[in-house]
């Protein structure tokens, strides 16, 4: 009876996707609320109002890389979602797990930025990343052991999903390594890898268009 | 007239899973907002930070054992919702009902993880677990008093949905009674209970599969 | 040109009753933001613990007060939204216009929760509820002149809509009056007018089916 | 490789659509957070609540506008991804930048609320206004050199849709620059200008309807 309930649960890519979108849209929404206004009584001048903002801006840059980490995810989890005919329960908890890391990047982020220069804040952002990667991974090898996979997909689209987690994993965790000489160095490189997620990808496409 | 607008009011299954997805994604994500980052002038070095962080993992286990929980109970209500046909205004609201439960999840949760040793926490959390269960229960018991259910499901289908409603009440229920030994087991049993439904199905499913 | 643009802007249905389901759950889930947990410090048995949780009963109640008017006025939304074929700019306007009424709930249950003796609260609550009425009265007006509900839609369900409207609307308005003898008395008639629509009404339905 | 994966990626109108609402509604509501009940104990008459309320309205008016700002910005959105057929990778991440803004804007609008005599705080407000304004009309040009908009779209509609954010920035930049006299001055005529794009063009559209 169990096995019966098992069967019929969990099985809406839609439910799941809705639950997705408002997941992030809080994630990414809640960052914001790290960003607090100067306190009144301290500013007496545009010069100090200056000041008091030009101190918020480690913060804002935290969190512009902690909206590209989630944007990043967002658009990989979509790309998996929008190939899979339907889910299934057990599918549908690895994707729930996905999102618990979703949940918790804020709070990482938020700790890189107070303790920017802590190593152990760091590897906290990382392995919340690597957390959000791996289940993400697990998604899609689930989805195909499962055969839920819409039968469409050719061979090469599958390749190039995995492929991409790992390369992006590879290349945080190198960027996670460089926290040996310095963690400005680990965000630094952290950051590039994202901005080169989200925007580079331009030029090799037109290029590769006629292959 | 009052008759005509009942009828005609809150039949959309859809926009009732829509508010549905909306409130669980909040409920899910709000909890987060109890996980808040060490005082900056209280750590001194990566020692400091990592005690400040170890003094948290209490918390973190509370809002993973209530992620569970409303992962659990989403689900559920996916399942049911998924083999409506229509709603109507009397069922609407006690979904409605339920999903108040679920906005009261985070603050018994907050509550458990502070007051961790007192049975009266334990009680409020378990008898908001009760509540979400019990009106999971009645919307399905209501959902076929009005006819609503899909016709093409069977009856098996319809029997598992409030069987494993009962029996997972029932370990929640003997869970909770163990707090007359120690809080500390009540909240262990429970997150077996949980981890159970969220990832040990398996084994039985494919040895069922053939019958 | 501005002309052309407002034929085409905010015409879909979907994406506002998307954005409404996102705002209500949103809403619906701030409202247990008040409800805060106990200091920890002021509590040193099961018997502190007790005494401090009934002190936040008038909040709990507070909030499903609050949570039963959201409920009421997503019904109310979903029932007609579910009756148009489409938007217009205009339109969706006073849809915005309704929701940020629905944002202002929180707040004015706050203040009414806190300030439970003062008739100045109890006015404000009263003159939120009444600008969600009004808006939503609007909205069917609006969606009448504009053409825009279903044709298929019989001409005495549009006049239940908007009576079901200005009935509440005048039972709250009576209840609000109410506060001149106390806004205890206010506070009782609103909860019971809520508790009518939400449950009650179920009676009078099966005895006029047949008409 | 990864070409191909840019080309499966962030394809859904319909996923970006719900993201968009949900950061819409948790930023719409978030400003609701700025207000603050008063505090119980500086409250010892209907009086007293009075004034205390009275200190909020600079607060509400504020929010209002933002509310205004957001609804003009998501009617904005939702025309034009109503005239797409898809997405592509690099429309989604214009569109998520163009989120990103929207989530900014409570922060600058609490900002613009505590020091709305400083002149930084307006032009802070501002810039949000402009990078709403400018990744808005980028997410058009970049659809339009994609080649996803929908083909029955006629010439005046795309020339309309850019138009409009053209005259709107026009104006909001003129607004701004009103703070070299006063800040007041600037609020208020942004303040107009919204009004204007929410209420009033209503006039001009009947008397061209013949055109």
């Amino acid at each position: 009876m169990v096995t019966l309930y098992n069967r019929i649960a969990g099985q809406s890519v839609e439910r799941l996707a809705a639950l997705s979108d408002g997941i992030f849209s809080v994630g990414m929404t809640l960052l914001v609320l790290d960003l607090h206004t100067p306190i009144r009584e301290a500013i007496h001048s545009e010069h100090d109002l200056c000041r008091a903002l030009t101190a918020l801006a480690p913060k804002l840059l935290m969190y512009m890389m902690s909206f590209l980490t989630l944007g990043i995810f967002w658009v990989g989890q979509q790309t998996q979602l929008n190939h899979l005919e339907r889910s299934e329960r057990s599918l549908t908890w690895i994707h729930l797990a996905f999102l618990f890391a979703v949940t918790l990047t804020p709070f990482s982020t938020m700790l890189l930025a107070e303790f920017i220069e802590y190593r152990l804040a760091l590897v906290i952002y990382w392995l919340n990343i690597l957390l959000l990667g791996s289940m993400l991974y697990l998604t899609w090898v689930c989805a195909e052991q499962l055969g839920v996979v819409k039968s469409d997909i050719q061979a090469d689209v599958a390749r190039a999903i995995k492929r991409r987690i790992v390369v992006a994993q590879a290349l945080y965790a190198f960027g996670a390594l460089l926290c040996v000489f310095s963690p400005y160095w680990s965000i630094a490189f952290i950051v590039l890898v994202q901005l080169n997620y989200a925007i580079a990808p331009r030029l090799p496409r037109s290029s590769h268009k006629a292959a």
